[in-house]
């Protein structure tokens, strides 16, 4: 599919999406590519998108609440990394290889950054995600260790242009992170504007994907209704992305188990889904782990995996 | 002075901060240009950071609770806007003139930007300030119009390579913004890494300069102690911008009459003072604008505005 068919795509969903969420008329039947098993006692009509190969947030609702057993399986063959909560508590370093050990605030000192990666070397964390200005600091400290370098572009407001996004990506990339987690341009979506969405998602996995860095995308799900994180996840598949991503950590609220499911769903088996944001325990994670997930942010990173070896 | 010079400058000022804060030896003299009047009831010394041309923050905190007489001449003589708070309630345009009407939430819309655009051109705001994705947005509704477009650069969290805010800048005067408020290295101050803040400082000032931009420096008070605080005013001093700022309302807590009387003091009375985060109403205005402000940030701008036309 190239480009102009992608555009094509992406407009032909927001006016489909759009047209349905302004009017509130019946949808056509979800053409979600996802087996309900059984008929849900509700049929998706009038809630599916139609979106071609999307699962509709309708059926992921009705799925979560009612196809519990047909979730744990789509969950079972997402979890690319862990494939069942119940090891979390047996198997420490796979509970550690989940994590992307995070410290962003603005006030971390360099000798916070070094105390982090010391950590993510202890515990066998997947990554440490940083703020860019400590990447290179970060990717000394880590150098000739398995953790690799995680850090964010657009970071947290997501409201900047294209070309900036995509040069502090190629930035990160030249600094030595392995890893860029990126924010959507929350605004422009709510404004019905997809294809600033899009180029930003593709963009920015292009240049990630130059230098051989993963790209995760940021939905920031606190500001989006279901629609608009369906839409999301639709968008980051289209442009090349490796993850989507539940909340920066600075927006209102962080990951839940509902969005993390719905995420799983809209991308399929075969992408990342990455829970943060308010996540701070074993069992917070073991949640997000069942809702799909197959990365988790967290601050609480020793804490967790702590818990876990006990 | 050049390049290297200030360089020694920044380092040296660095160093004989850190000493102080580390060692807790007395310091030397105030070297403050300002006239203290009577000399305090305790001496400066042991507090002075002796910083050539700078006030210290001691004398700034002794001349804010015990020479009051005094810090109203300076506030009155650094206020360039208004002169007394006394006229705020009665000059309305003068109010509006004073403030940088703000929306930087991600999840604003078109239409929200829309919004601002009419009631700054309505009220007679200084500006918008808007995020980066919004500036061509917001110069299109300004045309013609008194009202300025602002933007942010390195925002909110100021933990970007300088090479970013640089091309941030850049960007944003391309766009039509004909002021930038850009975050220090908020990290890299609490590091003692000056010569990075003084980098970011000099590189986005320098950039807006050249295409006729203003430059505002948002210091986060928040998470500095009095000394960071003053040693940020002096290396936005150095560094060629025109403001420094308090606040970037996604901190912890937002602008205080204390931090803006301290900052009005430190970069004396020939650069702005912008107070933001916080300020909900006319008698905010009022308590900022005294303590030396002569730029409001807010997002209550028209409530503030009606306030003091009522």
């Amino acid at each position: 599919m190239d480009a102009t068919e992608l555009q094509q795509l992406v407009a032909a969903i927001g006016e489909e999406i759009l047209a349905r969420v302004e009017t509130g008329r019946a949808a056509a039947p979800c053409d979600c590519s996802m087996s309900h098993g059984p008929a849900p006692s509700a049929s998706p009509r009038g809630e599916g998108l139609n979106i071609p190969g999307l699962v509709c947030p309708g059926c992921v609702q009705r799925c979560a609440q009612t196809c519990a057993r047909k979730t744990r399986e789509i969950i079972a063959a997402g979890a690319d990394r862990i494939s069942a909560s119940e090891r979390l508590t047996r198997v420490d370093p796979a509970t550690a290889g989940l994590i992307d050990h995070t410290l962003l605030k603005p006030e971390a000192t360099a000798d916070d950054i070094r105390k982090l990666c010391r950590e993510a070397r202890q515990y066998g964390f997947a990554t440490v995600c940083v703020n860019p200005y400590w990447v290179p600091l970060a990717a000394a400290e880590l150098s000739g260790s398995p953790v690799k370098v995680c850090t964010v572009a657009g970071f947290p407001l997501g409201a900047t242009p294209t070309a900036i996004k995509r040069a502090e990506a190629e930035a990160a990339a030249r600094a030595g992170a392995q890893e860029v987690d990126m924010v959507i341009n929350v605004g422009a979506l709510r404004s019905g504007d997809l294809e600033t969405v899009y180029q930003d998602i593709q963009a920015v996995a292009d240049a990630c994907h130059r230098a051989g860095v993963i790209v995760k995308v940021i939905l920031e799900t606190a500001l989006l209704d279901d629609n608009q994180k369906a839409i999301a996840c639709a968008l980051a598949r289209m442009g090349g992305a490796d993850f989507v991503k539940t909340s920066t950590g600075f927006g209102p609220s962080g990951a839940t188990a509902r969005d993390v499911a719905l995420m799983r769903l809209a991308v399929g088996s075969d992408m990342g889904v990455k829970a943060a944001g308010g996540i701070r325990s074993l069992e917070d994670l073991q949640r997000m782990v069942a809702a799909g997930a197959t990365r988790i942010g967290a601050s609480a990173s020793v804490r967790i995996v702590e818990a876990a070896a006990a």
